[in-house]
Formats: structure tokens, sequence, C-alpha cells
């Protein structure tokens, strides 16, 4: 029997600072319902989805940005969605920045939690990949203080049994990681779903500005094909208060196809009848990873973190 | 000063059963001639580029698949070309099967090689993904049976630091895993040197045809972008003896981006004045691993070879 499934991908226009996570949550609401009078069993939304893309900003105290934090899952502005998810029997996947007592102590991560069709929490994923830096570069509209924000994740890559396959889950600049990806699959993932917020401009160079999108799906691509799997990716896109984000929210195939990609750069409902076999006859032969994979000669990928030239 | 340096990848056309080896060099040493009037100081040549494609056959006995295999280093059909090159000052990759006393015993390799513009033998790679199987399939259109012919390779991958650069050697199948580009850049590569003999059809399943140019496109842009290096990929192609492999040689910036491409199933000279320091801004940012590699979630990669599924 063939196993197929329609997901959708729930691409969100600009939230500016003024915009509040009511309206916000009402957005990914009518997004939801959208998607699922599609069919979809399962939305991808973007990371960070519920305020603006606030690591752009300078804050000191955390009274000034606990206010884009969430605290509880879910927590207070997340329980409409939830409750909608559930009623409606569709799976999901959010990125919300996270503020948690653990340890004996307030530590923040970019996370991402995956809730079944039947409202169950399945998981979640911290980023680990965390891009730019703790202090300001100096120019706002490049500032990237992801660093300043968030702990790097501490939840490695989990991925999750859920009624439609394995799904694995990272965040924004991890889909430039092929380690990401590899180390999912290797636990079986068939789906990945991730959520970014991507500067239109690069943030550290006069970069052509078509690289930026090609970057993005060439990641993508690669991941889905390498892997033998579906990948699931909302963007966050257009200009909050002025910055610009690209769009480009696609599901690729894993053949490494785009089969389905956002046209605007607004709130956008994407969806496919995903055949969740395709990347079956690649892991009986070309990625047959047991058959194939020479993990002997793998080793300074685990062994080094930067570049060390040999004598 | 800008770091900027010429490279070529020669292109094979076919190489039928009934082709001399000196003929087929004969036609290396014009591609090498060309590749040097238009600047080049590198040539990459293919896979296995002295004889046709001798896996897809069946053999039994080793005095029945000898010939296709080299002794020595340069072996006496590959000594013009050696000679020729050192006059030019030019460097070269060359792909060939190498017969080799070692370990008391006679191995067998899919072998590449790195001779400096000096003339001098920088080095060589032994392929370590070998395809397909060591037992026929049943279908000789589609019979690979490098595992019937080679050994794995015993070299890791190794890289070697040159007059242009340091360069990262691989073969064919190799591109198709990401594992082999990072151990490579890890080292310090900056140019990937590659050859390859793709069948236009996949071996094992009916999959769509322009899936196979496909996935060697995006396998070497993906390298190339996640590294920030150059790749250097040639093809043996076109049809041997009735079995067709496809072309697609090309050049690959550290962007991702294909440069220079051929076009035809022929013998062609592709070239490209290749910027060495393109991918400085790469390694400088989102590529700086020392900053941003986390090797402690990258662990699966590897402690296990296959797909293992969480309980």
């Amino acid at each position: 029997m063939p196993r197929r499934e329609v997901f959708a991908v729930a691409q969100l226009g600009p939230i500016h600072l003024a915009d509040t996570k009511d309206a916000v949550v009402a957005r990914l609401i009518e997004m939801l319902r959208e998607a699922k009078g599609r069919g979809a069993g399962w939305v991808t939304f973007p990371e960070l989805a519920l305020t603006t893309f606030f690591p752009r900003y300078l804050y000191d105290a955390p009274e000034d940005y606990d206010v884009f934090f969430e605290e509880g899952l879910p927590s207070p502005a997340m329980v409409p969605l939830f409750e909608e998810a559930r009623q409606l029997g569709v799976g999901f996947y959010l990125g919300y920045a996270e503020k948690v007592e653990q340890d004996g102590r307030t530590r923040r991560f970019n996370t991402s939690v995956l809730v079944g069709p039947d409202g169950k929490i399945l998981g979640q994923y911290r980023k680990i990949h965390l891009p730019g830096t703790k202090e300001p570069i100096g120019d706002p509209e490049f500032e990237h203080l992801e660093k300043r924000y968030f702990e790097v994740g501490d939840l490695g890559f989990p991925t999750f049994a859920t009624p439609s396959g394995r799904v694995g889950m990272c965040i924004c600049n991890d889909r430039r990681w092929p380690e990401t990806f590899r180390v999912m699959a290797l636990q079986g993932a068939e789906i990945f779903m991730l959520g970014y917020n991507t500067p239109t401009r690069n943030i550290h160079h006069a970069e052509p500005a078509h690289l930026r999108e090609f970057h993005h799906s060439l990641s993508l691509q690669s991941a889905a094909y390498q892997n033998a799997s579906w990948v699931m990716a909302a963007a966050k896109c257009g200009a909050e208060d002025g910055f610009a984000m690209i769009g480009g929210s696609m599901i690729v195939a894993p053949t490494g196809e785009v089969v389905t990609r956002a046209t605007s750069e607004e709130d956008e409902v994407i969806t496919y009848d995903c055949d969740l076999d395709l990347g079956a006859y690649l892991r009986r032969t070309v990625f047959d990873f047991a058959r194939h994979r020479r993990i002997e000669h793998y080793g300074l990928i685990t062994q080094q973190t930067g570049i060390e030239v040999p004598k």
C-alpha cells in the first residue's frame, strides 16, 4: 500500500515589532485551516514564528527581550493554535524562542516543537548551529545576534516516530551543514522539517543577491537527495520593519527536486501529496548506508572542529 | 595579490574495448596541449582514463582483466603523458586502474594520481566509495562490478600542497557523499579534483533520465559551497561499445555556481580562470568551521555505518 500524505508548508510574511502575538497566532491558525482544507495532515511553520526576528536588535536586559520568549508548552500565546490543530487533526512544526528553568538557572534556546495530529507533543529541537555574533558588528541592517540571546542547543538532532514516518527537525542555519541531516538520517528520518529567517542581503560580505536564494535551495536539495528524505522548509520573509528576508519556502522530494515552492513574500500555504516511499529506491541502492558508508575514513569529521592543515 | 590560476578539465569521449592505450594517451596529450594553449596550469582527467569502463564486463581470471590495469607510476602507457606534462609545466590529475604488490600480495585499486607542474608525483588517492556489486546483477547494460575488481581504498582522503593551493582528490561515486569533501576541507583543501564514469541510465531503478545529470551537478555544487572550495570534475562519457555515460564535465566555484561546463559527449577541454580566494569570505563567515561546527553533536556520523532507528 502506498504511503502517501499531503504535507503543507506555511510561509509567514513579515511580523513587525508592533504586531501582537495574538495577531500572529491568528495568521497561523488561518493557514492551518487553509492547509487542512487542501488535505494536509502536517504543517511546517517558520523559525521564531510568533514574533519579529528580534535577534537583529540589541538588548541588554532580559526584561527588555523576555517579551519575545515563550514559557511552557504550549505557552499561553500558543494555546489557540495547539487547540485548533488538535481539533483539525493536523500535526505541525513550530519555531519559537524558548525560555526555560533548567539546571537551576534560566536558559534560552531557539527551539522548535513537533506536535502530532492527535495534539500530543512529540518533542523539541533546540538550534545547534547558531549564526552571527554575541556583540553587534555595527551595521543594524545585518545584525544577527543569535549567539547573544540563545545557548547552543543541548538536545542533539532528535528524530520522532509519527504516523506518517520518522520526522527530524532543524532550524535555519542548520540547513547549511550536511552533518545536520546525516545525523537525522542515520536515525531513520524520512522527513526533515525546518523553519528559517534569512536576510536577503548577506550579513558579512557584499555577495551577489541571487546567491542567497541559491544557497538556500542548494542546501535543501542536497540534504534531501543525499539522505533520500523529504524536506519541508518554511520561511518568515518579506520586510520586517524595513529589514528584508528571503521567501522561497519549499518542499523538496528525496530526489532533490523542488516539487513546490512559494512565490510571494507574504503568508502563503504550499502543499504537496508526498509519496513517503519515493526515497526507498535510493536507500536500497546508491545510498544504502550500511553497504556503502566507510566510517573508518570519516574520522576527522568528529575528531576536529576547525581546519588543520597536515604537516 | 590575487591568487588566480587557469584550471582545465579534460573530458573524454568513449573509449571502446578495441581502443589501444597508446591511442587514448595520444588523445590525453592533445587535450593537455589544448589546455596549455588556453593558459591552464592544471588539467583534471577522468576516472579510469586509459581504458573503457571495464567494470561493466564480467571476467573471472586476473589474466583476463589485468590488461586494464597499470603497474608502476608512471606505468609504461603513461610515460608519454607524464613527459609531455613536465615539458609543458602543467600539473594534472589522472584516474587509472592500479595493480600493486603490497603487503605480500597483489592488490588492485581504482586510483588517481596527482602530478605537479614540475613533473613531481605529489601522491595518490584510492577510491573509497566503490559502487555496484561483486557478482553480476544479470543486466549487462547496468553491470557495475567495481567491488569485484577493486579493493576499498586504503589511503583515506589525502590532500596535497601545490603551488596553486591545497588539492584533494576523489573519484566518481565519492562525490555523492558529503563526508568525502568534508574530510578533505578539514585538511584545508581548496580545490577538489575528480573524474567519473556515470551511466546515463540508473543501474538499479527505472529512474527518470534527467535525474542522472541533476544528481551529478547537485552533488558537486553542494560540495563546493559547503566547503567553500573549487571543484574540477571530468567525465568519461558517450557510448562505449553502446553503453552510454553522461557528460557534464564542469568547474564549480566555491559559491556553488557552475562556472563552465562541457556541452558534448566527446573529448572536450573546458577552462576557467579561478580566483583561489573566492571562497575565503565563506570560510571567514558562515563556514568558519572552527567557530561554528558542533562536533559534539555529530557523533553518529562516525559511530555507526547504517541506519539505526532509536527505540
